[in-house]
């Protein structure tokens, strides 16, 4: 039997080539703008959300093949909200990943395009995933519920009104929330639908989906205080410099990660409970986005 | 029976209600991203894509709530082209409908999420039409086609790209093909969808929409010569003032014009051979845009 490490990097393959072949049939080499797209699609990333369709899919035994075009479909989203969330009207960020941002390598115009191909293409990977009609739909009602007005773009609109303001713990939860849970729930429910997932399956993984994604956060915070800068390959110390509020500025170091494990603890509890052995590597990987020093 | 204005009149009734049952299902008021996103939707316009998915429905004798569905969606999607193209690192327009464009009135970044919000919602409103799966699927698919990377973002990448130089004829073809005609082919193979259209139907329809796109954008041309500012509710003489290439720099305004009538005959003879009299009010409908002074 495979362990976790060697388990996410089969996981991580399959992603990498599902996307590649999104690449092949959606971003056409011949498009500057889809070039763009490529660049910043292609660059890397933990993959988090494409390992976390596969992963539910696989745990309730679904159809692998259907999971790999909504993994790329999920990472293909994701990646236009990095594009459009780096543009200068939004946080101005000149790096991405140790990169130039895609408007810094390829202009404004083209990286604005870049993003809205990739939202685009990424119902249109859904529509044409090899799988039941039926599926697919439920797969891009997930997503855009994850990705909409109720979910992540809800998120950019709060994070943007809360910029100047100290957002109390709840709102910031509410930002977060919305901001990154909900598209790591779209990931988890669209794995659920490729395995034909009851209501109350769906309803256990959305606990667990946005406990993941909180953790994620609470993390993030902390190691922009505690991390090293190579290993994070980003400068820490940015949150601070910004003043922005944190799980850290409102509750310190050591119990924002208290918080985190507590999450942690209860969201693992009851996948194991709903599903078992089968939820093992769901609960390592969210031990290891707790534990993560990058 | 209803006269061709009548009918008109009866669709556009019938998008307006769809469109805000979309604007209530999908965009919450309490989001200011959202109100922006009304503002730009709500604001006008000839809902041609909207009248295409019902019309080319109704024709099919298929089921009018999903196309209404559709309609809408067309119509969010399109909204969300205007308002990324009106930003100012595009075409950096003031003015969109007489009003101020949505980064005018509510600042660049809402503008972008309200047409990113736009675009997501447009695919979910599809997901969640009243329909079958698979003609909601298809639907999707068309949706996707028409709108993205060998649809409209291509178009929008070609006319930038040709901004500065002076495209052939045959390169202005393509520009509008993508720009103009796969959005409206979009429209017209959703409606399609909603009937359960066969691939035959599919064709011909396919060749009426880009037949009447390129119509659509001839007359547009001209106009912007002959037009009469007040009619048409917006400037004339701006493509000359930007040393545009349009089918009235390439062929002269009376040539263009015959070439429009021409496409028009064809593609309207088409369809009256595959549905007979079912097809008068489509070909009304590209009588009218051929002959419109606004």
């Amino acid at each position: 039997m495979m362990d976790y490490h060697q388990q996410y990097e089969e996981y991580l393959g399959r992603a990498r080539q599902a996307l590649e072949r999104a690449c092949e049939r959606y971003l056409p080499e011949e498009s500057e703008v889809c070039r763009a797209a490529r660049y910043s699609l292609l660059g890397g990333g933990k993959r988090i959300r494409a390992v976390l369709v596969l992963s539910v899919c696989e745990m309730l035994g679904g159809d692998g093949a259907a999971a790999e075009a909504f993994a790329a479909a999920v990472e293909m989203l994701h990646c236009y909200s990095l594009i459009h969330d780096d543009l200068p009207c939004m946080d101005d960020d000149d790096l991405r990943r140790g990169r130039p941002s895609c408007h810094k390598a390829f202009g404004e115009a083209t990286a604005l395009l870049a993003g809205d191909v990739l939202l685009t293409e990424a119902f249109e990977a859904v529509a044409n995933a090899p799988a039941d009609p039926l599926v697919r739909v439920r797969a891009a009602q997930a997503l855009g519920l994850g990705a909409g007005s109720r979910g992540m773009v809800y998120g950019q609109e709060l994070d943007l009104k809360y910029e100047a303001l100290h957002p109390t713990e709840e709102q910031l939860r509410l930002i977060h929330r919305n901001k990154t849970g909900a598209l790591i729930n779209a990931a988890v429910q669209m794995g659920a639908a490729a395995a034909c997932a009851t209501p109350d399956q769906c309803r256990t993984l959305e606990q667990f989906a946005y406990g993941l994604g909180l953790v994620f956060q609470i993390v993030d915070d902390v190691l922009d205080v505690t991390g090293d800068a190579a290993q994070l390959g980003k400068p820490v110390g940015s949150d601070a410099e910004n003043e922005k509020t944190t799980f850290v500025t409102l509750c310190g170091v050591e119990p924002a990660m208290a918080l985190a494990r507590q999450i942690n603890e209860d969201c693992c509890s009851a996948l194991k409970a709903a599903f078992g052995p089968r939820s093992a590597f769901l609960v390592e990987m969210a031990g290891a986005l707790l534990e993560r020093r990058s």
